[in-house]
């Protein structure tokens, strides 16, 4: 246990990961309305918005208008998920009230790339390349790399360490091309084919290349692993999270229909706060949100804590 | 790692806790089907009844017919629940069909005695002796105990790891006056206040204490951390689990309507088969019974695993 963090940062993703995949189509005012409710909990990052080809995902055709509506909140940063050239320049129009994270996006498994964002991995690194070299001349370093399927992937099976290792590798070659050190790497287990024990192999393996690399992990529900393999990085000294208010963001992979997404944030502070670990985050100010975010998408969503409620307001009672 | 178990035994409580929970009637031979399904799947220990007034839980009326119903399957246990001397009189008229586990039934929580069992401390220990002594009667060592909110309660906070050594103990005692040695301890996280810190603390506290006692574990994922407390006991070592088919059981406490009853089994079973852990259980036919289970209820049930399918499966797909 000494290995753990005394703090994490939460990374909220959940506008973004959630919206995108929901059937009916949801107001702008309401998908801001999210984000400010998110912001007043004491998250510090927000992912908000998706600069895609609206004609692929509909859903975030309204792009622009969220993210000129909502209300910056002091010390919190706000980011965007873009794909290709045309997405960054779009995001970089906002450039005062958005931060780049997860700058450079590498895929550990080629069969993925090529079905997501079809490209394979010389062209992924090509593009790549042209995104680093499009924030460079906005004046932001592309610190931080995001590795797709970073432990297995449902077109290519097991990822083994050596080959998310090899992936890591050719992001620093290509932070390194342009003058950049890498300082973060997102971990993301895109289709839930990680396990506590790959986590701890993954994080064990990447400290060893690389001691100054801040780790994030980014995990998935979908086989009921999440928390747990969360527990692992924790137990490993992980110090920086992905994950969804009320457990938004589904899982939009073939065969993978009704399947629960992200690993939901309000859960992930619950587990932390009962580790001792601090977040910065107010769980009945989050919990509040997840109740809005089912309110926004208009269905259940899968969070836990919100349902069974904190322990914190029990112990407070008298007995 | 080196703790952990090479094979664990897995107890399923699907068709006695879910059952009893849910709001409609659901016909005999449907209770019935389900557990035939259950005992195909390799599972060993399945809790399929439970005797308890017909007043207070009309859901289980049918307990005999349910008994006498049943198909017995060679090398498979049968178990009921029985909370005092009528019921357990009435299960032990089918001792030739039903194993008596879990037989010294003890809380670590005296509030919740009180609302549960409608008994303090002490009545609870002069039952206990008499449902010892009946057992006896009948040929059948009581060589288990349950300790229900063993981590903590709504009515009573936090169960410090001394408090629950202590509730051991008076098992022990209740056993040993009739002459019994206690062999096995289940720890029953009844209103989900388990942690991984606090699962590691009182199955070492356990362990030091009582060397050759074998540990269960059983939790509810009321709270999100289920499978993460499955994991934490795994990696202490624990070889014996409750759980529930599909996630059957939901939780009849105060607060907490909606909330996710017990942990999965198939997603318990998962874990162990990602963590090289033997169950002896084939995760597909569990996946089916999981699939009959959401059928028999009626409504959908919260299991991960047989929405979001093994990885098994995927693995052997030509890549």
């Amino acid at each position: 246990m000494s290995d753990r963090p005394n703090t994490v940062e939460i990374c909220e993703k959940g506008p973004r990961e959630g919206i995108q995949i929901e059937p009916g189509p949801i107001p702008t005012d309401r998908k801001i309305a999210l984000i400010d409710a998110l912001s007043g909990t004491g998250l510090k990052q927000i992912q908000i918005v998706s600069f895609v080809d609206p004609r692929r995902v509909p859903a975030w055709a309204d792009a622009d208008a969220v993210v000129a509506g909502f209300k910056p909140r002091a010390g919190v940063r706000y980011s965007p998920l873009w794909l290709n050239e045309k997405g960054l320049e779009r995001a970089l129009r906002y450039k005062d009230r958005l931060t780049f994270r997860d700058a450079i996006l590498m895929s550990a498994s080629e069969p993925f790339l090529v079905r997501n964002q079809n490209s394979d991995a010389a062209g992924n690194a090509r593009r790549q390349h042209n995104l680093v070299a499009l924030l460079k001349a906005s004046g932001i370093p592309a610190e931080s790399a995001l590795v797709q399927a970073a432990f297995g992937c449902n077109f290519a099976g097991d990822i083994p360490t050596g080959a998310l290792i090899a992936t890591i590798e050719q992001a620093f070659d290509i932070a390194n091309e342009h003058g950049i050190e890498l300082k973060r790497v997102s971990l993301n287990d895109t289709m839930a084919w990680a396990t506590p024990d790959t986590v701890k192999a993954a994080v064990g393996a990447i400290r060893e290349r690389w001691p100054a690399l801040r780790i994030n992990l980014h995990f998935h529900d979908t086989r009921g692993l999440g928390i747990a393999n969360a527990y692992a990085g924790l137990e490993m000294g992980v110090d920086s999270f992905d994950s969804s208010v009320a457990g938004l963001g589904g899982c939009p992979f073939a065969g993978h229909k009704g399947a629960a997404g992200n690993v939901c944030t309000e859960d992930l502070v619950f587990l932390c706060e009962e580790l001792g670990i601090q977040t910065g985050i107010d769980l009945e100010k989050l919990i509040e949100a997840a109740r809005l975010a089912e309110q926004v998408v208009g269905h259940p969503l899968p969070g836990s804590i919100m349902r069974g409620g904190p322990l914190k307001r029990l112990r407070q009672q008298p007995h």
